[in-house]
């Protein structure tokens, strides 16, 4: 059970339906899900964070089926069961199959791995890695 | 410094020489980084860690920079500072743009913000998200 | 299903009872959370976690409520179910309003979001940040 | 080194200039950090990201001490080093006193060693915990 | 409900049941867990992770109860419910006695404590250690 | 630098240099890390982590070379760079090989990529596993 109580479109303040009607509008979607009715128990949270995630999930040098899977890696590490399944889903529905998904895993999997390797191991960073790759 | 001496060509084994041969064959470099050289200490741990990120890496339905990229946002989460070091230059490499770095950010941040957020809140999974999309 | 059994009161040496007792009457409740239920496993880490948590619990330079909500956002950050729960709840019991609880939600959200943008970035620590504020 | 060029005030847009402005006229500082001159690649990220910390940490349900300390938890927790020098910094000079750190440092130890033992036991979570103390 | 479809031995391939054979040759067990069935969506994914594993678990320098241990308490400290479960009972066949699972979480816990408090306070490494005890 | 200032044993209170000359009185060594030099800040806070870190680590139904390779696993998984170097060379004092060093890293590694493929695939435990391998 959440921790908070979950606000449905009934029983919404107008602001708080404002954003909603525009997260349906948006994903072109007839339903919110739970982790908007959490966050609108603070209302400037609920539209502060949706214009965010809608602004940096906007197609631009990234196309967004990329962005959903940036999103799941980030997920899978942190290790979010709702965020996980939920862009999982919304990955799938951009296109990603299967073969794509289980290549995804394959890489966070392993980037897991070589991270506590370098880390444990506390390898010095290579001169020619120290400026990123930028010109300088 | 690292906690396992770092072990150089000149003085590696035959069966660590091959590993370093065909690091340097298949990035076309003439050089090999220090993560190599630590994990050298176990040819085992190289061979197998090598052969895994080689085939792991290769573009398949994912191509070779959305692989980077992903790199990237686990170790980012991870705060590997190895790691983000090395695959930035990696994925800038293979054509990742100032543009494309900054969106790549903006992702894995808010990614790691909506984490918390879902998790802070323990907000249970929608009905609709529980399959992640699967056909079932 | 908890991986080691829950010792209840009734079955529990007098080591066990003792500090049982002593969270009954510190924390004006007549039962016993699972938590410690389950730390009795080992008396001298019940003791010792339990006696740790008191002394640490205490109001001193920061009042009580304030320690619940710093366990509630390292609880969230590491995604701990039954500390996200228990310390939702007590900080409930000591005051915690609503209106806090979106507040305290949306700076742990946005920590873990910036936290992930310099680490992403790699960005040094500016000079007059080096010494923390520290007189020096 | 950053991952990023650094933009610096003279060389910055007047978009970017505008959020500097303000930055430095919120904080009452004449100068700004590198965390924002790295945000500054995108101006998007800069002006959202500045626009979501000015309106978070702006004091309400919890006052502008506590919300820097909550910071502080957050990024320890996520060990940003960037982070806990800067927001160690910011309490300080909201008066976070030496005894109030080490209070906080010791909350914080507390937490995560007893995250670690709920999850490592696996403890389920007790039925009065459930709603997290939510009237039901 | 995973985000994929378990693959069940009377479905798999040849090459899949290659490995699901060898799984439960290795393990003197007569059923593959759901672990393995997940990343039998990709069969190199699965043929890789499985030899790696089993490479990785080989007594040698360490036990094998050791090693099932050390993966616990990783396991732990990312908070990856199936690996605490399915490695606690793995250590148990190994001969893991509750005094030593008791002891085994106590480490866990105090080091997840004192992580905490080096980061938080931002230790710096004393000149002795920076070598991490390796003869130079 | 740290964000406290570290206590040296001349500044010292005779509460805190009763500590210091146990810690070193137990590590049969003449000069104490700058671990505790910061936590003396707070007396209450160094006798306490340093008491629970000496009940911790006493051999008992594990050997204290084990312990401290626990205590490694936690530290990189955590990516604590002051206590991977100092538990590293505990370890080695203590009798950790070269050899054994890069198994437990080995371990490490391979534990990290497995958790993140069972929370990315969100793998349901198996009913075998669901008691940890409990008699029940």
């Amino acid at each position: 059970m959440a921790t908070v109580g979950l606000i449905e479109y009934e029983e919404a303040s107008p602001e708080v339906r404002q954003v909603y009607d525009d997260i349906m509008a948006t994903r072109k979607v007839d339903w919110i899900n739970n982790f908007w009715k959490a966050l609108a128990v603070q209302p400037a949270l609920l539209r502060r964070t949706w214009n965010g995630v809608k602004e940096v999930m906007t197609p631009g040098a990234l196309d967004a089926l990329t962005k959903e899977m940036i999103y799941i890696s980030v997920s899978v590490t942190n290790n979010c069961e709702y965020c996980i399944n939920s862009h999982t889903a919304g990955a799938r529905k951009k296109g990603m199959s299967e073969e794509m998904l289980s290549e995804l895993m394959a890489v966070v999997g392993m980037a897991n791995q070589t991270n506590a390797l370098a880390n444990g191991f506390q390898i010095e960073i290579d001169e020619a890695f120290r400026n990123s790759g930028r010109d300088s």
